[in-house]
């Protein structure tokens, strides 16, 4: 892929050229309500963010995908089409451990959420049968944390398998990812951009958020986050601060955001691209989207604007925008506006479910 | 070691030579009180009840073996002299890390309480430098309970260390152990004999004690259960039922309670030896004890007597009893009395702490 940055001397800002970036938890708030278009201004806003795919968190606002039937319902939803590529997934529950193996093959990985949105399962022995009823070889993502992230860390050691932990946020779980690496758990992480940036001292009680210690920490381990993500931090974080939840909250500013790092040197471009292109597609083994790039300008700094979708970056002074996105050979998006094209995105759950040798792509 | 059942055959009752029984976790109230003859009493009761080498748990009523200075106290009590040998252990607290290699050579076994009287310490930062601060060779016991106790397997599978789980009690956890053992975890636990016998249905409200439910599933378990122990289980017991609590609560319940089990098809004899002699003598690397055996007779029914020292099992008809106790080829004990001979145990604490070319016995 291409890796091409431009300095423009006369006004001193570079253009970078990276992949088709991915955003491993996109939440889809009405996800399995029928005749939503929730996911489509999901992926609409996503692909002008950069991001040409997303795997959808299976957790919505007022549901999940666990059964065949609400499967079903996102699928159908997924229908109508997207601005950019998605797969869809399967949440855990505490009981459909023996439904989860017949929608395997229609899905791009296994949730087990101990935190979220859904019923709490943190019984050892349901988290046991999922892991018997998985295949093997597809990805588990799960949010637990403290202890219970131990017992499902403890499961994927003891039956040697992979397992993704999404959105950590606390010191504690993240030196426990890192010394389960350093001691050869497969074990891989991500962390919500918004945990990066905002902190409980920004908005004292929310607990969504890291404390500044934990933040911190966060920050320090950085060769231990394999992946940054969107997540439902952002709806949530509104939700909370009873902000107007738009749909797509979050997804503009995380670009921006780490991008503004890199001209801090915090973060080179290379952390940026390894986590929100390289390590995604290898961890949940992600098709190639070929003709697919962003293309991005920083060190020249602007104020986030207060528009109808409300940012906790509003006002902030950022350095970074993208500029250009290219999807599928063709330009979709120009300085954060949708050209008129038709939104050519594709439902990709089914990716890697068949033999390599019969490749769908 | 002999193994020799006689059945008297006018009688209808069998005599059992076992070898010297061990009880790996026997509780000494005054452990760290200094002058108290707690361990003095604890080691009579054990001997008359056919234990001649008990571990001494490193928790007591009044403070655990947790320093130099607490782990003096005990080894001055210990001086006084035993009437079996024992050997003694420390305690991990949430900031002795960094000292108790220094008592390692000392102590039998580090001791990670996470439900115990102590203070409670269950960060996994905390027992991760315990771990790393421990001789690997030394075997560390712990009482953690559900995502407690997967926490600290966790640990120890990512440290390829042996744990031994003590006074396991509900379903949940001993479905754990043995998931843990079936996946090559280096994973042994120990069941209250209390816990056998008596369950939440005897002592409503009583959450010491098993329900019902986690009782029957402690006897499905029989092949995950490598030792029988005491432990401290009849202490708080009495303590809750606001009984008189005799220093050697529930000693002399072991042997009866186990054997009645045999007279009624439920256990043999060998599970009996493995789990009070030959587990407990492997896993905690103890010393063999020469010239030293245990009687018992079993199949004539008898009912337990209402002493002086509170038992829940007063009243009810047994088939089994202590008959002689050799201990160092002299006959200490004969049907329950201790006979006039000197206490000869021995504090046994620093066995296996040199090399085995210098053997100290
Ligand atoms: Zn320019
Ligand atoms: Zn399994
Ligand atoms: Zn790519
Ligand atoms: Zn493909
Ligand atoms: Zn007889
Ligand atoms: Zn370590
Ligand atoms: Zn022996
Ligand atoms: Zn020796």
């Amino acid at each position: 892929e291409l890796n091409v940055s431009i300095r423009d001397y006369q006004t001193s800002h570079r253009t970078i050229q990276l992949p088709g970036l991915i955003n491993i938890a996109a939440f889809v708030p009405g996800l399995v309500s029928r005749d939503s278009s929730d996911l489509q201004e999901v992926t609409k806003a996503s692909i002008a963010a950069g991001f040409s795919m997303i795997r959808i968190m299976p957790v919505g606002k007022d549901g999940a995908i666990s059964d065949v039937k609400s499967l079903k319902i996102a699928q159908q939803n997924g229908k109508r089409g997207g601005y950019c590529d998605f797969n869809l997934s399967i949440a855990a529950t505490s009981d459909n451990a023996s439904q989860i193996s017949h929608a395997a093959g229609e899905v791009g990985s296994l949730f087990i959420p101990f935190n979220h949105l859904s019923d709490n399962i943190s019984k050892v022995a349901t988290v046991e049968a999922h892991f018997d009823a998985w295949p093997t070889h597809k990805p588990i993502i799960t949010d637990a944390r403290t202890t219970d992230l131990a017992s499902i860390l403890l499961l994927a050691s003891l039956h040697n398998r992979r397992i993704h932990v999404t959105a950590v946020t606390t010191k504690d779980d993240i030196k426990l990812i890192a010394l389960g690496k350093e001691k050869g758990l497969k074990v891989t992480c991500d962390v919500s951009i918004y945990s990066l940036y905002l902190s409980q001292a920004d908005y004292p009680g929310c607990h969504l958020l890291p404390t500044v210690e934990d933040q911190a920490a966060l920050w320090e381990h950085m060769r231990t986050i394999d992946v940054f993500s969107i997540g439902s931090l952002p709806y949530q974080l509104a939700h909370f601060l009873k902000k107007p939840t738009e749909i797509a909250v979050g997804i503009a500013d995380a670009l921006p955001l780490l991008l503004t790092s890199v001209t801090e040197g915090k973060l080179t471009v290379d952390d940026i691209r390894t986590r929100l292109h390289d390590n995604p597609r290898e961890i949940f083994e992600l098709h190639d989207q070929v003709g697919t790039s962003v293309e991005v300008e920083i060190d020249r700094p602007y104020t986030v604007e207060a528009t109808s979708s409300w940012s906790p970056f509003a006002g902030r002074v950022v350095k970074a925008a993208v500029q250009r996105v290219t999807f599928q050979d063709q330009i979709v998006c120009l300085d954060g506006s949708i050209l008129p094209v038709p939104a050519r995105g594709t439902d990709m759950s089914t990716h890697g479910a068949m033999p390599s040798t019969a490749a769908v792509l």
